[in-house]
């Protein structure tokens, strides 16, 4: 009998952290009480299995299980294998979106060692932060600052939902804001990164699998929308007199699901919406809004956005409100490395191949570095919400598969 | 030269209190530490004129200026004149919705004395909590619990935005929750109550007047929409597998606008809307929002409210959504006490009179006891919003027509 540890088990242990009792699920913000206590438990399981942990000026943990005899440094760690996911969810999330592919990476190291493998050159388990973007706007920021692919000073003056920046709340948090940017000598280092998460679809719900590898990750961005109208008294202000940008905002909800299911298999989504002053009783001055759009094709998300950036200029001239859209985040549709997903399927021979919709720090260094990722079974086929689960059996069968992959990788 | 106090004057002293740094304007919820600290502010300036301040059961603050030598009890105080307003802000609101009655009541006693007048039956300056309805959702809460018309059951257990009851949050604000309700002895000892408040619309800018007396409050209702839906992820489902509250939500405020644009002369607006969970990209599971609809026909405002309803539910069935709409308040059109108007404008013979949209205290009590109001000239023609104001010579002439109605009530 194996002797490693469940990654079930290194779930249940974290369940009772970051608990949303408003929304349901968990709230685990990157730098909030409950993804820092995340981070501690991540460090601790690491320390006991003799990784040595780093924190690097990203704010990513890296856990390191260095070649014996190597020295712990860029030289000694060179031509590394990392695998890893992130800690910090949406407003309302699950369990499993981050986390199964952290504990997955700690109990595959346990596997690995039960089996005895000797790797021949160093492996990392990472956690990245602000995977989410749920605080700062802006998906897989950590890895997005790793690879360069995003101004630091841009970064650092981000602001949260109550207006503080980046800087100030990681700085709050015990990192040093000033150290950010692109690390290109770390990534010298990594010969490849494989992430394991949790499906966030139906895709092997419908093939009866419970591991898949990743295709490719289909373009994906996100846009806020402001309208500016004039707040006034909801009883005393004649509807002829009225800038309401309430009213603008649900033309653009309206446009943005016409305009989605015209293209076919595209996704377009409102799922933030801020209301200022927010009374019953006010006409508001200033609707914010936030659009996610995706697509195999880039063009057609382009399309899409600009549809209905058009349209909701119309509806707000016509309400005397004013509108401006901002592209926050694009990320191109992203093929993850053909050389490494042939490799993994000659390791993993009943895998499917499957394209997500989802964005992933593996499909940000995909850019940079040979990545790939393996996606778990998802009984719900739901994700981004308390909903979202796993198999304990699944579980187990993504730990052996990441094992297999990792095996293979880190001897031949 | 008078020496009575500027109302300008003390409405600038609580300039700094309540100050909404992220809405702009004032937060004055009821029971917050901005309501508390005006309710200190009054009643200092209170006891500074020689009036005796009582807070009731219901957490309304009455300052009483006694007859001499009368008894400061229920029969002391039979046939009271009473003015006043409210100190409570909608968010982001502006300085003279409900101060500026409360302000000029307190000008206007300086200037009864500065005349000289000897009244010949009491006067109170009453101030009423949670007229707004921002925090616990039922406007002119105090005025309806005073005349009987809310259960005091029903409201101890009103929930705020964080979850919290009336009863624990009043409580903790220093009020005894267990005695609110009909108050129906202090209601018979009074024999007028006269509010004065700021104009929330333009019809005395359109006639070129600085004080009107109110005429009626037209009929005004707000309805909760709950629309259930199923969180997801906003990249990995399906268009065709979505169940989501935000295009329902959407669907209900285009319609709101429909059908209230096609009743001449009604108002119908949706202020507040909440996306739970609120992630960019996740597909939210539930939208709340609020209804607020007002019409002089108060079936005309019943129908609105139905036929949105109808199209709402027409939405959630065609999108996999569950929708309950509940009325949370309805006010009836309201016609101010005639004989107690004619009296009004005997003494302020240019003042136009004029109906409103919007609700008042005022409006509640004109069901149990004579009621009538004068509004104030806002050159904004704005309200519930920080630029909602009232010029200083408007003010004055808004102290002095009160101190005329008032001298005239209290001396005949």
């Amino acid at each position: 009998m194996s002797t490693h540890a469940d990654a079930n088990a290194l779930l249940a242990e974290i369940e009772g952290i970051g608990v949303d009792e408003k929304r349901g699920g968990y709230s685990r913000p990157v730098f909030s009480a409950a993804e820092l206590e995340l981070r501690v438990w991540f460090s601790a399981h690491a320390t006991e299995r003799g990784l040595a942990v780093e924190k690097d000026g990203n704010g990513i943990l890296w856990a390191w299980w260095d070649v014996p005899g190597a020295s712990a440094d860029a030289d000694g760690r060179h031509g590394a294998i990392v695998t890893g996911s992130h800690l910090d969810s949406v407003p309302g999330g699950g369990n499993f979106d981050g986390p199964l592919g952290v504990a997955s990476a700690l109990a595959a190291v346990d596997l690995l060692r039960d089996r005895g493998v000797q790797p021949a050159r160093p492996l990392a388990v990472a956690v990245f932060p602000e995977e989410e973007g749920s605080r700062f706007g802006i998906a897989c920021l950590g890895s997005r600052l790793l690879a360069g692919a995003v101004d630091p000073e841009r970064v650092r003056a981000l602001p949260d939902e109550t207006g503080r920046s980046f800087a100030d709340v990681s700085s709050d948090a015990g990192f040093d804001p000033s150290l950010i940017g692109a690390d290109p000598g770390r990534l010298a280092g990594i010969a490849a990164f494989v992430e394991l998460h949790v499906e966030q679809g139906r895709g092997l719900i419908d093939l009866g699998q419970p591991v898949a590898l990743a295709g490719a990750i289909i373009a994906h961005g996100r846009w806020h929308v402001r309208i500016e109208g004039r707040g006034d008294h909801a009883g005393a202000t004649r509807m002829a007199d009225r800038q309401d940008p309430v009213v603008v905002a649900a033309e653009t909800i309206r446009r943005l699901r016409e305009h989605t299911l015209a293209v076919d298999d595209a996704r377009g989504t409102v799922g933030r919406v801020l209301v200022t002053p927010g009374g019953t009783n006010v006409i508001a001055s200033a609707v914010d809004l936030w659009m996610d759009v995706r697509h195999r094709s880039e063009e057609a998300v382009q399309r899409i956005v600009s549809d209905v950036t058009a349209a909701t200029q119309c509806a707000a001239e016509d309400e005397g409100c004013v509108v401006t859209v901002t592209e926050q985040s694009f990320s191109p549709t992203i093929s993850f490395d053909p050389a490494l997903r042939d490799r993994m399927q000659e390791v993993l021979t009943d895998a499917p191949v499957l394209d997500t919709g989802a964005g992933h720090d593996a499909g940000i260094l995909a850019d940079v570095i040979p990545t790939g990722m393996l996606f778990v079974r998802n009984p719900t086929g739901a994700s981004h919400t308390p909903v979202e689960t796993a198999g304990p059996e699944d579980v187990t069968a993504g730990v052996e598969a990441l094992a297999d992959v990792l095996e293979d990788l880190l001897t031949r």
